[in-house]
């Protein structure tokens, strides 16, 4: 026998998924729509506008692709790498990985350049290495969720726009937590998710992509095959479905069929931009995400628990959190989902043994839960015998509140 | 100013996206869970397990793919295919060319055999065809949606099943609404969607994996960059976001880290199911898909119209309506779907000049929409003086009913 879908109450304090807004849930269960139907085909056109607003790149090409985060990062190497093409990937975290793992599987010559964890690179090494090397990418993370760190880039994007050469930025991890310059800062193709700062349930990528990008990518259409005239292209891009050459078309005024769009994801979608970009508003947004970090960060401290990395580099959406010698990281995390329905991550790699990751993102981002994780983590340390200080975490969050 | 989501209630009888069942979009609007949280990992265990119900394929890897129905084509496309690989593709309609499509990018060397689109092969053409080639993968589709037919497969299977011939089958179009009998039919790979009979909204791709396909895609397994210890393989799968050797890990007991999985899809999936399997049973429904199958149809031909194709061979899903001489087919469709809030569809290519397309899948197919297309269908044609019978579409359907 299968039972209908009931699942616990959850605290979620992780980089995510996060809670999804129950303004976004109410939206998902809207009534479904033809992908043609011109009241659906409306929704996704403003989709588009709003995605300029919130990559603050009022020309650029937004679209949404149908698949999780990846899939945009994905779709935007696909897009831009031909077999051979050389590729740097300044690596400061494990989401650098991907990245490479992407390229190697586009055929792309992978270039590394590659640092501990714990803090981020200067742009004038970055820039050195990319004269060095003459690569036609440069691909990189804005902020790393395995280490809470956070790349300045708008130098390198400065050198990248004057010399010919694209950048693709992974903004996964601070796409509507932290404010993304994508014009300012140079970035030819910003690729973010949905189930992070935005609250919206995972499923969907967002991709902005500039208007030399744009161009690149156009000379690679090949339509599919099936739908009458043919037009080939010797330069296809090596996935039909994560095509943006395609998807570009299909995303326009004049679409022509691809995939069937994932219509109630795209009614969650519209409604998490909107009350990002409109309703509580970008700068609001920010705000609020700057100081429940403050927050966390002095209950933390308060508690006399250390955080990882370089403070002056670390993004306010993800804090790593070292754990007290002696403590077993995993047993912490089941006691607090079992007794306090709370959930925090542990992190990939080495660092897994080293750092819990505590998010604040999105609708999880609120004074209630920011107290009840701290209240809930120093319950279980203290529960399992660790030296910490005890009654100090959510007196201190609450001074940075008062 | 951007609005609240607020759109229109239609009835939809395309084939596809069809109207939710309401049932899957409360679903669908429960809170979200981390995807490594137990209380969500086992909705996925329970997902496997309907799904191997669903495909009759008891011993099956199942699993469900972030992205609409054609991620999961090439998903199983590109795991199966190493370049210069042998792929025939017998086509009778429209997405057999999408099968197509992915195999070129894959690098695979693509076989097409053709007829026209009134019909289906004789499963001894294919045979000999296989012979006379020699292919590694046989990709077909099941049903197909531009033009209503149905191909059978249990000879082809079981010519593949003895000769270490891969079996892949596109099933989008019929899952749900005809029963697939994966095993039986000798199929290695069925790829179905959720946005058809299902009644989940468009956004997942379900696929079910032989024991041989399984043991093939495991031999191709690379575990991606960034998770700490690596294992590489030269064989790599082309994608990563739609790799099966990694998405069956993530499926598995013991998950790695791969996407974020999209929970409330999940939420929706799991319910779609569990009323296919369970609750109204699948004997049941694929009799409510036959008996509104025979309604339209006799409607249809009441009024006067013709339908396309071999009847023989024709799906209980998709019903394809010749137009009449004379009238506009775009027009038609606008009328419908502005004065009486009515979809239908139109073709592909050439076909669309011919046919409308009346779906009947899912929740769209019942009784109340039935009744209604045939009714807004007669009215749309006699306000734009077609040459049909008046007055009889509906009575036609009653009787079929009473």
């Amino acid at each position: 026998m299968f039972k209908e879908i009931n699942v616990p109450n959850r605290t979620i304090m992780t980089p995510g998924p996060v809670e999804a807004n129950p303004v976004v849930l109410r939206a998902m269960s809207t009534g479904t729509l033809g992908q043609f139907d011109p009241a659906f085909t409306s929704l996704m056109q403003e989709i588009k506008e709003m995605l300029r607003i919130a990559f603050n790149a009022p020309n650029n090409e937004c679209l949404a692709v149908d698949g999780t985060s990846r899939s945009g990062l994905e779709a935007a190497l696909f897009a831009m790498i031909e077999p051979g093409d050389k590729v740097l990937i300044p690596a400061y975290g494990r989401f650098a990985y991907l990245l490479a793992e992407i390229v190697e599987r586009a055929g792309g010559d992978i270039v590394l350049m590659e640092r501990d964890w714990t803090g981020t690179f200067e742009q004038a090494e970055i820039i050195e290495r990319i004269k060095a090397e003459q690569p036609k990418i440069v691909a990189m993370v804005h902020g790393e969720t395995a280490n809470g760190q956070c790349q300045q880039l708008e130098e390198v994007g400065a050198y990248c726009q004057a010399n010919g050469i694209y950048l693709v930025v992974d903004c996964v991890a601070t796409f509507g937590g932290m404010d993304i310059k994508q014009d300012e800062w140079g970035i030819d193709i910003a690729i973010a998710g949905t189930q992070k700062c935005l609250s919206v349930p995972s499923g969907m990528s967002l991709v902005s992509i500039s208007h030399r990008a744009k161009a690149f990518i156009e000379s690679r259409f090949q339509k599919e095959l099936g739908l009458g005239a043919d037009q080939r292209n010797e330069r296809f891009i090596q996935s039909n479905y994560l095509d943006l050459s395609q998807l570009m078309v299909y995303w326009s005024q004049n679409p022509i069929n691809h995939h069937t769009e994932a219509t109630n994801m795209i009614y969650g979608l519209h409604t998490g931009l909107r009350l990002f970009v409109q309703e509580e508003g970008m700068e609001k947004v920010f705000q609020r995400h700057q100081l429940n970090n403050n927050a966390l960060i002095a209950g933390i401290e308060a508690m006399g628990l250390g955080i990882y990395g370089d403070r002056e580099t670390a993004m306010p959406t993800v804090i790593p959190v070292m754990i007290p010698d002696g403590i077993e990281p995993n047993k912490v995390r089941d006691i607090l989902l079992e007794e306090f329905s709370v959930e925090i991550a542990g992190s990939f790699g080495d660092l897994n043994k080293v750092i819990w990751r505590i998010g604040n993102m999105g609708y999880s981002s609120r004074k209630q839960n920011v107290l009840h994780v701290l209240g809930a983590l120093e319950a279980t340390l203290l529960y399992l015998g660790a030296d910490i200080q005890a009654g100090k975490a959510v007196q201190a969050a609450l001074k940075v509140y008062r």
